[in-house]
């Protein structure tokens, strides 16, 4: 079992214990990776980045992995292979002669 | 070295050679990960669950995670540990006999 | 009829031509004002605030705009009473001589 | 003075009144429509659009619209302009005769 795999073992257990898989449906899984987004936003705002509360910032980190973790796994989706499937569309997006150190979006390059 | 360590390996190669570790600071990548996670949920807008695209799907969730394993990077959260911490807190919160079966949140059971 | 009335007769209007109110539900409604304010978040990602494109931003807030004054109308909310409640209560959640010159939430005040 | 001046002149001087100027830079205003939006949509979650709370969409709603008016005047936007230009915009990107009926982005259409 991948690290991965495993810690999806454990959020199913968890579901499954409450009966919560009739709620996890991909849209509204997917607006939950948004609002648990936003509090990963919300320990940074009117702040500079240095003084985010680290407790809190782990705390809902792991609440976006979470339903991105069930969310894939709704569609059979692989996240370490499509990761490192991204890495390399990405590598053609941006290629390093182009984007060294520029922030400019691939659109625009 | 675990599965998360080795993608966040790949995500080190790719930023380094392009030199982005200067974009990276922790507020910027937070907003990164809400823009994608709002990728995420532009697949689905004005749609049902069933009629997502799943390649679109799973390059927007693997951008989703890239960015919350790079910012974790940055406050040295390991985020294997986070998630199976995250699900032991959300035990407390929900317990089952409460819980079980209502989408309600914990501030309201 | 208000500045506010008028804003959201001229999108019934572009809607109705279209025929889309089909799509309109409340809850996409809220997806696409999540999914528009990252669109002007986007304007800003691995930048600092002065280098946002003026004109980008324009559009995007209008986008933000015209999908509250939708999602409000659908619920018969009346967005300027409720902006003035809004202060109203944000007056009491943040007294002046407690808030005064501190960014912090008003539940650790 | 429009609805919508009169409403940021309340904006500011609850603002001023608490010495907030200062936190509101365009990138934190930015995070807070974003952030703001997301509590909208987490009142949409786990549910269907009819059992939204009415009096919690119309506060959170309320706190969208003020961040909007708040980033807008930062750079001068008209926001009342910017919605019917926008609208005229999406006319040519929506034509009646290829999008009626249709939730097709333009980029498809």
């Amino acid at each position: 079992m991948t690290q991965l795999e495993s810690l999806l073992a454990q959020l199913h257990a968890f579901r499954d214990e409450r009966d919560w898989q009739q709620f996890h449906n991909s849209k509204d899984l997917a607006l939950a990776i948004s609002i648990e987004a936003a509090e990963v936003n919300e320990l940074f705002l009117w702040k500079s980045a240095q003084d985010v509360d680290p407790v809190k910032l782990r705390h809902e980190l792991a609440d976006v992995m979470s339903y991105c973790l069930l969310l894939a796994d709704n569609h059979a989706i692989d996240l370490a292979q499509a990761i490192t499937e991204k890495i390399h569309l990405n590598a053609h997006k941006y290629p390093v002669e182009k984007a060294k150190g520029k922030a400019t979006k691939y659109t625009d390059l």
